[in-house]
């Protein structure tokens, strides 16, 4: 019998990859300027300290690294996570898992919580990675209308009581893709309603550290009084992403449902990439890391800012405070799927913000990162970027 | 609202975790000789060899390392892959994904294959990491029967003619728990009904390597096609089981499909691991390493062997020409999980084998793994062993 008789599970009737990651294949020419990814910059990825740390570790506790490892974390990793998680993000630690990068924590909360036809709220726009997860266990993604200080709150509780759902998810700092930052009453109310209702709200929370200007914001996990609120975090974006090394904050029992799903998903993440983000932590590396990546990031923003200052009236674009996005909305008569086929030519790239959106639509928006370029390439990149719109309009 | 009245997903309904990682805790005990998991032996992990590898690795590469890498795989890995696997399988590559440890690789498989009800035909008794899996996925499990040689194929085309399944499951060579090896013409016979009827065969061959006696056997993909076979590799038995590194070999339209399932289960396996076993083939260090180990494992093997012939009469055993695990069949009187607890107060583990069994029962077996005892270790604790069955009879 030939293979083309072959059926595929159900899950993929409607995914058919992420958009974003054919765009990065696309993308990957010489010379081309991409505000298209999430990456860190180059300068950021500490390879030296790595290469010594990799090196030492090894040498120090290798058979346990290279052995089988417990699914429920590096012993040292955990031990370090439990004090420095207290210390940063000032909420206890009911219970704790390492994840292979946060992307594996929102695999986990899906196979442990929604069965087919479920519904998650999820913001407008969002992290396209995690609606194409949630889209492969089915669920009905349910978008809440965003604004500029985050989602709307009362929409948001419209929703919970009109649909039942059984998640939220939302990037409550420095969104992706909108770099917006929920405010601090807002973030009080996510966890009331949370409480209030009995959802699971999942806050997915890498850009936290990445913080330019303004205050940093108590987590919603902080207002949680009753274990409704997952946090996610990630040291993909103060460390680096290929190392894939997150974690995420759980009550116990629903962390016992993640370590069972993880047992069939990975057996455990690689004892060596947490033993790195060990010895970052109990180093106290990460301060002074994040302090200088921070102000080479928050000097890559403002220069992108300054450029879009200067593009056309009938433009806007969101001011972030932190984290590595800024979102434009362009006039409606412009599409951006169009526009990026004319600014690839001009060797500059971006991702069309409709991807974004759990229902499609919106073809005037975009998202354009500025972590990944020079301050000379994002200069350059963005005069042709401004030309480009210029001449579409 | 209290977090008790939480709703697990239904695919958690029958499944409560692995047996097999429980029991782990429980002898994690000082002075404990276990044979009760599938570790190698940390003589055979090559920790100083990896420690200089990853500080090299990082030096060079460490940017690209440490950054976001292709859900498809690190470059160079993938290179090394294809010209490794024609070399060592005597198979063409259509298609290879390298993953978190295979375990990873059967995860994506459910998950571009299998509804919930789907059936997959498993040998009796097979990897109940792998059972659990697929239980996840609420897949049906049919067990075929297993016998000396492998799967009875003339059982096996029964069931595929009544039960109509997705997916068949083999661990062909050496198999756990069993030790036993499928025969050549069975492999053969597997492949052909596989293309016949169109069923999916996940040939899973981690142990191949590991051969102490006798002579290789062609795999069961080597016979297919149409391409309806997936060969899963693993590095973990014969470089780091913490490292998860494995790979799958399958054809572009079904990778294509894992490939999409991988993007929101881990985005992309550690980059720093792949480049480590990179090092590992273009180093060409395998062939040496697995000569060494697998002398070492036939000399712990051999001693088990041996010990076992003392037990009492009416107590049978396989005698595997490779791999990690001999299988034992106690008479019918005795019960293995009552006679775990009197071996675990002499300080000697094992994995009942009533856990590998699909549909359970089996009271009578036992699973024993020689790789990760010391041949004093082994003498000792099969003593033990022996004398605690000795009592029970």
């Amino acid at each position: 019998m030939k293979l083309e008789s072959l059926q595929y599970a159900n899950r993929f009737d409607h995914v058919s990859g992420s958009a974003i990651r054919d765009i990065f294949k696309i993308i990957a020419q010489p010379g081309m300027i991409s505000f298209a990814g999430g990456n860190p910059s180059l300068a950021a990825l500490p390879d030296h300290q790595a290469a010594e740390i990799a090196r030492q570790v090894l040498l120090d506790n290798g058979k346990a690294i290279l052995q089988y490892g417990a699914t429920e974390g590096y012993a040292p990793l955990l031990e370090s996570l439990k004090s420095w998680i207290p210390a940063t993000l000032g909420i206890d630690v009911p219970g704790i898992l390492p994840v292979t990068g946060s992307t594996q924590a929102m695999d986990l909360l899906c196979k442990a919580l929604i069965n087919p036809g479920d519904r998650i709220i999820v913001e407008n726009p969002s992290f396209l990675g995690n609606l194409q997860c949630m889209k492969l266990y089915q669920a009905e993604l349910v978008p809440v209308d965003s604004e500029e200080d985050g989602l709307n709150t009362d929409h948001l509780e419209q929703l919970i009581r009109e649909k039942h759902p059984k998640m939220i998810y939302t990037i409550p700092t420095f969104q992706n893709p909108t770099g917006r930052t929920l405010s601090l009453a807002k973030r009080k109310k996510v966890a009331e309603l949370a409480c209030e209702y009995g959802v699971i709200v999942a806050e997915d929370d890498p850009y936290r550290d990445l913080r330019y200007r303004g205050t940093s914001l108590p987590t919603i996990k902080s207002f949680d009084t009753e274990g409704w609120v997952v946090y996610l975090g990630s040291f993909s974006k103060i460390i680096s992403p290929g190392m894939r090394v997150g974690y995420m904050i759980a009550e116990p029992g629903l962390l016992r449902k993640c370590i069972v799903g993880k047992q069939s998903s990975d057996l455990h993440t690689a004892n060596l990439t947490q033993a790195i983000v060990d010895q970052f932590l109990r180093r106290n590396l990460l301060p002074e890391h994040i302090r200088k990546i921070s102000a080479d990031y928050a000097a890559q923003c403002d220069t992108m800012l300054s450029c879009l200052e200067s593009f056309p009236s009938g433009i806007s674009f969101t001011r972030p405070e932190g984290g590595l996005f800024i979102w434009v909305d362009l006039p409606e008569c412009l599409d951006a799927q169009q526009l990026l086929l004319q600014a690839i030519e001009r060797k500059v790239a971006f991702v069309p913000g409709t991807h974004f959106y759990a229902l499609g639509g919106h073809p005037n928006t975009l998202r354009l990162n500025f972590s990944a370029s020079t301050i000379p390439q994002i200069c350059k990149g963005m005069a042709a970027l401004r030309d480009v719109i210029e001449k579409s309009l």
